[in-house]
């Protein structure tokens, strides 16, 4: 296999995986906005998100802003506005937030932005960092201190439903997908059919 | 917030997941097959996939198969057999693939079974663990060995086509839903507007 087919594939394999722009602002002042397809649930209690980086593939500016301010936010992505969460992955001068006419949205006084129009925000910060061994990938774990939810996405009971808040997936590197709902399926018991919930 | 309330509430945060069945067999020659949400891309040079654990929540059994016998394979879900997939999640005696009709397929002489019928089959073995000291989820690090794809879902430049593949998605913990496709997206440039691929 050569290298960009390689790339291409491995990059597949798992299957959907979830999109998010995540938002910070430097020591400066100079924000920075960043697709991510790498971040996933560690806990609930209390609520924690894991992020992987890769140095050599991915920009570093948000690594080093998490780092040196401690704050972040996640902002899902919707389909008016994937091509310029895509977009904020060219290697801009200054701020993606201009580049790509994305706007920034500030809440309170927390230090980063969050990223305006996008249905579901979350202001997180900084709890541990650990780099993997095998090929120095670095893991960053934050904790969910705010929750932003368009009300139309939020069930009685606590449940998001994605299809409603046109949150968008990838998959590989650059292919955009929006759900459609096949089922919600009841706590699975031995020896009886799976049912809707 | 309430324990139920706040549980389905995080675990729909980081928005869709990939959906992976998990099969391993055990040093007496039980198998055993589960639903994962927490499988994501490590590295392409060498292929290398990660899968979280967080044994007070999921079955220990995937994990401790796994750890005994270094291998395992993911496999990917279709609206198929989605419903079994989920019904693995059951509290069986004895194997899930007896309980919920799946069928294991032997290849070659790979160790763990895969899942028949999945449009999309990896055969990985254990590289590493590493236990994140925040809460104690358990980092599975594997190299992917063997890689399976039915023909439809593999493009000419290594990527795949998921939407072909009837690859399944989850939110939360218990929605299925199957992508509708956006848009894939040129590498993306300063100052020069997304264009499709």
């Amino acid at each position: 296999m050569d290298s960009f087919f390689r790339r291409n594939l491995i990059n597949c394999l798992s299957g959907y995986k979830s999109l998010n722009l995540i938002a910070t602002k430097n020591k400066k002042g100079v924000t920075n906005v960043a697709p991510f397809s790498q971040v996933f649930h560690i806990g609930a209690a209390p609520p924690l998100v894991g992020i992987l980086f890769r140095p050599h593939t991915v920009k570093r500016d948000t690594l080093e802003n998490i780092l040196d301010t401690n704050f972040f936010t996640l902002n899902h992505v919707t389909p008016s506005f994937y091509q310029e969460a895509h977009w904020t992955a060219a290697n801009w001068e200054g701020s993606e937030f201009e580049g790509t006419g994305l706007e920034e949205e500030k809440k309170g006084d927390f230090f980063a932005p969050f990223v305006k129009g996008s249905p579901l925000q979350l202001g997180c910060s900084l709890v541990e960092t650990q780099t993997l061994q095998v090929n120095q990938t670095v893991l960053v774990i934050g904790s969910i201190d705010h929750i932003y939810i368009e009300e139309k996405g939020l069930r009685k009971d606590g449940s998001l439903d994605l299809n409603a808040l046109e949150t968008v997936t990838v998959s590989g590197l650059d292919e955009y997908h929006i759900g459609e709902k096949l089922g919600r399926l009841a706590f699975p018991k031995p020896g009886v059919n799976p049912t809707e919930l």
